[in-house]
């Protein structure tokens, strides 16, 4: 057992999960701030240098966990494991963004996928991508080609 | 504040830091399995369709923070939240793993750098990748220019 604590806050444009883009081709270009804690900007030192970061954060709107569900973007269950679904043993989110800006302790950020008010629990620079050409995605690729 | 339940434990030949690859140029081809409980295993369903997964896992054997710190592949301090440092004020890690095979709730995988072990908090499928144009990489792209 762990506990965290967060070390700030997501200011995003969406207020409610309804405006979050979803399904197949859903683009996250919301621009916001990840407003991190006064009394830790000395670890944002540097991070000016990396166009992009992993945002590890808390889905604080979720309730409960369902180990098999229909993601929005498919009509068949998956493993939650297999899905970025909220309700999930620890309610953990993870996203990409891009770095636009530093003022302080305060990131501009591209790329939110989450409500205004999102607790953070960390951030890291995003350092490697897997080859396009290694990259599987599962049942994530077949229902894209069945909407097509 | 919110408490976090490990789902599994991480497998791995690393049984000291020591051994894990550090600096530049590091590769993580080290193989192992990933032992996610027994009463989970549902959650896995059609994770053999990915080809990577993200690992969020805890750095139980971290003690304390240090929001500057040298990381082993430079020679000047920079701030935690710009490097994978384990003592961070959430000692979260994260890394990508390719994944091999599932046997029931047995992941086995390659790219651990994590010790044997090490408590898993979550897994989630890696969808998409920053392309190689667009990623800078800051103080360790300069490092690793150093150290040629």
């Amino acid at each position: 057992m762990i506990t965290l604590d967060p070390i700030g806050v997501v200011r995003s444009p969406y207020t409610d999960k309804a405006q979050i883009p979803k399904g197949p081709g859903a683009q996250h270009d919301a621009e916001g701030t990840l407003d991190i804690r006064p009394d830790l900007e000395a670890g944002l030192t540097d991070i000016e240098g990396f166009s992009h970061l992993y945002v590890i954060w808390i889905f604080d709107r979720a309730e409960g966990c369902d180990l098999l569900s229909t993601p929005p973007n498919d009509d068949r269950p998956h493993g939650v494991f297999a899905t970025r679904a909220p309700r999930r043993p620890n309610p953990l989110g993870l996203t990409v963004v891009r770095l636009l800006r530093r003022d302080g302790p305060r990131l501009h950020v591209r790329g939110l996928d989450m409500l205004d008010g999102t607790p953070i629990v960390d951030i890291k620079p995003y350092l490697t991508s897997v080859p396009a050409e290694e990259l599987r995605r599962g049942w994530l690729a077949e229902a894209e080609n069945r909407a097509r």
